[in-house]
């Protein structure tokens, strides 16, 4: 059976180093940035700007007639990426087993019947402090204003993407709260999971 | 450290089982009927009129005057009930590890710091077939309706009881879709999520 697995997740959950893990662990694939790249690669656009708006909804087309141009030229290019991002996941699954983290994947690969994860944290402390080690934030209320900021901007752009509500949980199969499950635990489960699937 | 688990569960997800397999595979008490009992033992009731209220909220009281007593004693016996359940449930979870499923058994143990799971059925077809092997029930129309009522309820008596959404990602720990987690795999998930807990 293939082994196609992906892993959503809230800002600053654990999810991404979950995602490694696991590949690791099931010596699969493990598709993250590696997806920029190849954007960047058929756009010719740069891979910051890109994950700029890899994972957020268009910006809004504002009605003023001075801005129309710019905006609608802003939506253009953010749809071309969603639209290629969509082709260069589905055309890495078609490649073998793998692991893909985040970018609506379960979405996208729904017809490849992906084993769907959900990670997020209970407490927003764990979140808080796994974001102190990794940004270059050191308020704690600019990092809970960064959390907030930029889930609000994922579950926008799942919404807008899919149609369904983020974190909802019957579009996954496993959610995982990374509060009290340590990384090294969920790994385990999802790797049980997946081994174990008929 | 205690293992204390609660399994919340959608009707006919399997949850039950993955409750008493769980509890035999750590060795420790399950809970669920037994709670029943004992509630008809303090109450003078029988276990099945309890076990009509135990998972429902209150009936609405009526502003009719001449239904107003009847609607009135049957909202005070099912409150009496629901007080006398979660006195039986910390009792019971005072005495050792356990599994304990349903009856907001989540929020009533919030004290103890229970390992909460949350069991349910991506595809309804699962809980159809489910149901057909447990019930009385032969007409698939009539079973649809079973479960949506009686997974109705239950949100109904979950929100009217703790304030929070049943089934809503933050609540809980570990949540599995028994449409693609096997109930044998999903004991062994649960297990493992609890003994590596620290």
């Amino acid at each position: 059976m293939s082994k196609i697995i992906t892993i959503s997740r809230e800002f600053s959950s654990g999810g991404r180093e979950i995602g490694k893990r696991l590949a690791d662990e099931l010596d699969i694939a493990y598709y993250d940035k590696e997806i920029v790249g190849e954007i960047s690669k058929r756009t010719g656009l740069t891979k910051e700007y890109i994950e700029k708006f890899s994972e957020k909804s268009m910006t809004r087309v504002y009605p003023y007639a001075f801005r129309a141009s710019f905006y609608t030229y802003t939506n253009s290019v953010v749809e071309e990426v969603h639209k290629i991002q969509a082709e260069v996941i589905r055309k890495l699954a078609t490649q073998g087993d793998c692991v893909v983290v985040g970018r609506c994947s379960d979405y996208i690969l729904r017809e490849f019947d992906p084993f769907k994860v959900y990670v997020y944290s209970s407490n927003e402390k764990d979140k808080i402090s796994r974001c102190e080690n990794n940004s270059e934030l050191t308020n704690e209320k600019d990092i809970i204003k960064q959390i907030h900021h930029i889930d609000k901007e994922r579950a926008k752009y799942y919404y807008s993407y899919t149609g369904q509500k983020r974190g909802e949980v019957k579009n996954y199969n496993l959610l995982i709260d990374t509060s009290v499950v340590s990384i090294k635990t969920a790994v385990k489960l999802i790797a049980t999971a997946v081994m174990e699937k008929d």
